[in-house]
C-alpha cells in the first residue's frame, strides 16, 4: 500500500504543451523581404550578445541549420554554432552590428553546394569520387554542413543594411565507402585535409557570392570547423578563419588551436586542470554518493583552459537536497577553479533541470537559479 | 545524401555519465550519529536559503521523501517541498538555523504511520475502513505522505543542537474504493475534510514525538498540504499551519489561501493577470511561430499574484535562435509583469534546457544563463 517511488507519476507542463505542438508557418522569401519590411530588434542581453533583427514581426529561422552530409553529433553542432557566433564577435562588434540568420545562402543553394559535383549538380562542392564503386577511385565528402549569419547595421533612417557575412564550413572527420557487396569502410579525413579542402571551398564560396551585386562589396568572414567523431562528447572545433574584405577574396588565414577535453577521458594539456576537476568531482560526490555522475568538458585555447562545462546528474530532485547540492557545488567550484576560467554547471534530475550555476571569466562569484 | 535533421544523432555527456550510474551507499543510522559526528556545513547561497548540515562528510538524503500512499504528481511534490521550506523560513530564520533532512521520523516510522490502523499496525494514522469490502463502510486514506526537516543551531563549541522541527502532512484529494467484483470508484476528499483530518493527525504526531526525551521540548511546526489531482499542472498547496511551542502541542492554526493557477486553463483570481500572460505569450509566439508551446503557472497568496513560473518549449536549439528568443522573452516579461511578482522562465528544446531567466520579487532586471 505504501510505495517508495523516487520518480513519481509525472504530469508536467511539458506534456501538456507538447500536445499543443504547432506547425511551421511559411517563411517569407528572404530575397523579397528587403524593401517592405518593418524592422524591429530584440533587447540586448548584454554587450556579449548581438541584438537580433526581427523583420515583419517574425524571427527568421536559419535556413541551412540542420542540413548535414552524413551523421554528426549534438556536441559538434553546439560548438559549431557558438563558435561561429564568437568568430563573428571578433570581426563585427556587438555594439555596432545586429545579427540575423543568414540569407545569402538559401536552403536550396546549400543543398546544391553540399552535394557532390556532377552534371546534374555542377555547383556541388563535394567530390564526385564519393559515388565511385571502387575503393581506389573513392573520395570522401569533405564538407558536412554550412551555416551563415548576416551582420546588419542600422541606418540613420532606421532601415537595416547588410554590413557583413559570417560563414562556417563544418568538415567531416570521416566518410563511409560502400562497396558493391554492401560492405562498408570508414575513411578517415585528416586534420590537414579538413583544413586544405575547407579553405579551397571557402574561396570558391566567396567568389560565387561576389558575383551577386548585393554581396560584391560586403566583408565576408569564413571559419573552417573540424567535426569530431560522433561519439566524442567534447565535440569539434574551429581550426582556421579568414576575412575577405570589401570586394576581395579570402587571404590571410588565422589558425586556431582549440581543444575540447572531457576530464577523466581525454588527456588535458595541463595535468593540474585534470586534478582540480577530479578534486571537485570527489568533493561533491563524497557528500552526495547518490549522484549518477559528474562530467566536465574543458575548452582550451592554445593550451590554456578557458571554460569548464559541468553536468551533474542527480537521481533525486528533492528541493532541500537540490539546495544543499547547489551550495556544495558552488563552494567547491569557487575554491578549485581559477577566476579567469568561465564555469557553467547544470544539475539535472530525472525530472529535468534542477539548478543552473554560472560564473563568467573574471567574475568573483557564481549566480544560481534553483527550479 | 543531404539530410535535413533538426534533431541529430545525440551523444551527450548525459548518456555517458548515466552509464556510470552509482548505487546508494549505506546511510548511517541517524540515531547513532549524534555523538561522534564531524559537523560541516555548505556555503549559504544567500539569506534566502538555509545552510545545509553535513555530518560525517555525507549529506543524508531525506528518509521519508518519495514515500506515498497512492499516486501523486510531480507538481504536488514540488509544491510540497518548496512550500515546507518556506513555512520553515517563516518560523526559523535562515541566519539562525541550519537545515538537515528530517531524522525524527524514520522511514520505518513513516511507513507505519502512513498505513491503515489495525492490530498489526496500531500506529497507522489512516483509517482501517479503507480495507472494507462494502462501499458504505469504506473510508479513504486521508494521509498521502509525510516530510520532515530538522532545524539545527550551531553551539559555541561548534556542535549542532536540534532547535526545531518542521513537518508537512500531504493529504490525498481522493482515494479508490475497489469492490469485490474489482470495479473501482474514486472517492473524493473535500478540502474541509483534508484540513480537519490533517489537523487531527498533526496533534497525534506531536504528542507521539513529545513522548521521546529528545523531542520533549523542541518547537514543532506542522503544515497541512492539500494535494491537487494528479492531472493538475499547478499542483497542491498548504492550507493550514500551526506551531507547537516548547513542550506544548499545536494550538492556533493559521489558514493559507494559496492557489496555483495554470494560465489559459484555470480562472485567475485577477483577470488582468491572465490578460498579461496572454499578451506575453502572443508577444513571444508571434515572433517565434515555431515554438511548441508556452505554459505559465501563477502562485496566488490571498488572491495576489506572487510568482509566475513559465516553461517555453522550442523545437529548435540553434544558438542564435536561443539568444534571440531569450532576448524577446526577457523584453516582454519586463514590460508585462509587475516588478513585485517573482518570475522564473525556462526555455527547453528537445536536447534539454537551453536558457534560464530569473527575476526575484522586487528586482529591476532579469538574470539569464544560456547553455
Amino acid at each position: 500500500m505504501v510505495k517508495k517511488t523516487w520518480q513519481m507519476l509525472t504530469i508536467t507542463a511539458l506534456t501538456l504543451s507538447l500536445a499543443a505542438c504547432q506547425q511551421f508557418k511559411e517563411l517569407p522569401d528572404p530575397n523579397e523581404s528587403s524593401d517592405k519590411v518593418s524592422n524591429e530588434s530584440t533587447q540586448q542581453l548584454s554587450d556579449d550578445y548581438y541584438q537580433a533583427v526581427v523583420e515583419d514581426n517574425n524571427y527568421e529561422v536559419n535556413q541551412t541549420s540542420g542540413l548535414t552530409v552524413g551523421p554528426t553529433s549534438q556536441a559538434n553542432t553546439e560548438n559549431l554554432e557558438e563558435g561561429l557566433y564568437q568568430l563573428a564577435q571578433g570581426a563585427f562588434p556587438t555594439d555596432e552590428y545586429l545579427l540575423k540568420e543568414g540569407t545569402a545562402i538559401s536552403e536550396e543553394t546549400a543543398n546544391n553546394w553540399l552535394g557532390t559535383k556532377n552534371d546534374d549538380n555542377p555547383e556541388g562542392l563535394n567530390p564526385d569520387g564519393y559515388n565511385a564503386s571502387s575503393r581506389d577511385k573513392f573520395e570522401p565528402r569533405y564538407l558536412n554542413s554550412i551555416i551563415e549569419y548576416d551582420l546588419m547595421q542600422e541606418q540613420d533612417d532606421g532601415s537595416m543594411k547588410l554590413g557583413g557575412i559570417s560563414i562556417a564550413l563544418a568538415m567531416n572527420e570521416s566518410d563511409t565507402f560502400t562497396s558493391d557487396d554492401d560492405s562498408e569502410e570508414s575513411v578517415e579525413i585528416k586534420r590537414d585535409t579538413q583544413k586544405a579542402k575547407g579553405q579551397e571551398m571557402a574561396k570558391e564560396i566567396v567568389s560565387r557570392l561576389r558575383k551577386q551585386d548585393k554581396y560584391k562589396d560586403v566583408p565576408i568572414q569564413v571559419g573552417i570547423f573540424a567535426n569530431a567523431p560522433s561519439d566524442d562528447v567534447g565535440g569539434g572545433t574551429f581550426i582556421s578563419e579568414a576575412m575577405a574584405s570589401e570586394g576581395k577574396n579570402l587571404d590571410d588565414w588565422t589558425e586556431y588551436k582549440t581543444d575540447y577535453i572531457v576530464f577523466g577521458v581525454d588527456d588535458a594539456p595541463n595535468e593540474e586542470d585534470s586534478e582540480a576537476f577530479q578534486t571537485f568531482q570527489s568533493d561533491v560526490e563524497d557528500l552526495f554518493p547518490q549522484l549518477s555522475g559528474i562530467t566536465g568538458v574543458g575548452r582550451y585555447e592554445d593550451g590554456d583552459l578557458e571554460h569548464i562545462d559541468v553536468t551533474i546528474n542527480s537521481q533525486f530532485d528533492g528541493y532541500t537536497e537540490t539546495v544543499a547540492l547547489t551550495q556544495r557545488t558552488m563552494d567547491s567550484a569557487e575554491n578549485l577553479f581559477n577566476k579567469n576560467i568561465a564555469v557553467d554547471i547544470e544539475i539535472i534530475s530525472p525530472e529535468g533541470t534542477r539548478a543552473v550555476l554560472s560564473r563568467p571569466a573574471g567574475a568573483d562569484t557564481f549566480t544560481s537559479t534553483i527550479s
